[in-house]
């Protein structure tokens, strides 16, 4: 197949699919979704995305009619009826089906839902181009929810103005971006993020970027930073699953960053280089 | 028919309704809704909550299919095919259907959702127990969106609680409540309601209530208030489509208001009075 749209055992091309309308996604955006990158047929950090959903899913009540391993498995099951051999796989549950009510009036089992199309790996070393805007989102930023109209409004302030991400801050304190995790490369040469409370999503990349630089001996502070001290930085990296740890060269029409290409370029290879040759398409 | 469900031209009861997977309301809650009471062929300032829907709609750059105009027509020709005299009429619009991006990448078109189901009006001098929650939300409500997350956390825990209803607060001060707007009876006899920023609800029935008040003689302050005012008032009212203005017996379990019921029942009279008689059933 093309791509794949799939729900709750229904499967099909995804603009064949439809969901029921009390969908408790469609009225609330009460669910949670995750995004992973495959690639020759292995799922980038699957487990530790599951973990996360699980967890959240955990938090808001959710009865999950799959465990996580069986979830695993028909990501893995579905991955394989699309064609391409990069894909991006998104995953998606909902609290449950019932006529609207703020409070459910029974007893829900949560929906399933994915869509798997192709996604070709950006080249790593391609620098982004960011726009900043504040950071009006709610206090529940840890979890990986529906409710994303505030990253919705900033994407398309950040389309209009030609860029690909916005860096999100409170009162001049940079938070993350609007789709992603952001860092710091300072002159001393340390790694700076933003520490993991509720104004952040705890990323997958993110977390694997801390290990790395403890492997290969870069100091990484999780502590906040503010806009100010990006724009000086000796680099600005995006990390997310989709974009993967990519470098900034331009926030707000400003040149930002290109003083450490070599930090920047050892940790892609810690993060990626064995899982691209092990998934050589 | 018993209920009714309507998407972009297709309608049957709401339980055999489906909407397309890739609508922007099911992975991002773009979208806004609107909701009034219906009795006897007439809606309840339906033209106020459309104006409403119209400045969020604008505000958020959709392209909407109808006027204001054609889309209240709808709504009574939908609203006749419903059995029942007493209807809850809510309508929603989202951004448009595409494949997932945060940013659109093509030009979209709204998408027009409606449910009416019978609801009757409550008996408006029954009491409401509430409890208080932290206000958790994004900066944007003043919009009536469907990232609506943080109002299912708080209902569930009113419901779980064995209350109606939950009283949000920022630090202390008191904003609105889940899905309701607020406002306390002092004992100086004044109203007094949080001012219409972006923290709060503009609610269609909080403006018909400034202005009863007016009408009235009654002063009115659209103005901050704690939690340790609001439980020491007397009295405490809800105020919303749904709810109508109902007065409160009991916030987190302990006994508020009371001491002016006719101050409540003046401003119901003025509120609701004139409609019920005109659609007498």
């Amino acid at each position: 197949m093309q791509n794949l749209g799939y729900y709750n055992g229904k499967f099909d091309i995804i603009e064949n699919m439809s969901v029921p309308m009390n969908d408790r996604a469609c009225f609330f955006g009460d669910g949670l979704f995750e995004v992973a990158y495959a690639r020759n047929g292995k799922i980038y950090a699957l487990s530790e995305h599951m973990t996360r959903m699980y967890e959240s899913a955990s938090y808001l009540g959710y009865d999950m009619p799959l465990t996580q391993e069986e979830f695993s498995s028909l990501l893995y099951e579905l991955s394989a009826k699309v064609d391409s051999k990069e894909q991006l796989i998104y995953w998606q549950v909902s609290r449950g089906t019932e006529m609207r009510s703020h409070a459910p009036q029974s007893k829900l089992k949560a929906n399933i839902w994915v869509t798997i199309r192709e996604k070709q790996m950006l080249p790593p070393y391609s620098p982004m181009k960011l726009i900043t805007a504040p950071d009006t989102r709610f206090f529940h930023c840890n979890m990986k929810t529906l409710n994303l109209l505030p990253t919705v409004m900033a994407s398309i302030a950040a389309t209009e103005a030609g860029a690909d991400e916005a860096i999100f801050h409170r009162n001049g304190t940079v938070t993350e971006c609007a789709h992603s995790n952001i860092c710091i490369i300072r002159d001393d040469g340390a790694i700076q993020t933003a520490p993991a409370d509720n104004l952040i999503l705890p990323g997958v990349t993110r977390a694997h970027m801390i290990k790395a630089c403890a492997e290969l001996g870069i100091p990484c502070v999780e502590a906040h930073f503010t806009l100010e001290e990006l724009m000086n930085a000796a680099e600005v990296v995006v990390i997310s699953s989709g974009t993967q740890f990519r470098p900034a060269c331009e926030v707000d029409g400003k040149k930002v960053g290109g003083r450490a290409p070599e930090t920047v370029k050892a940790l892609q290879e810690k993060l990626y280089g064995d899982f691209l040759r092990k998934t050589d398409i």
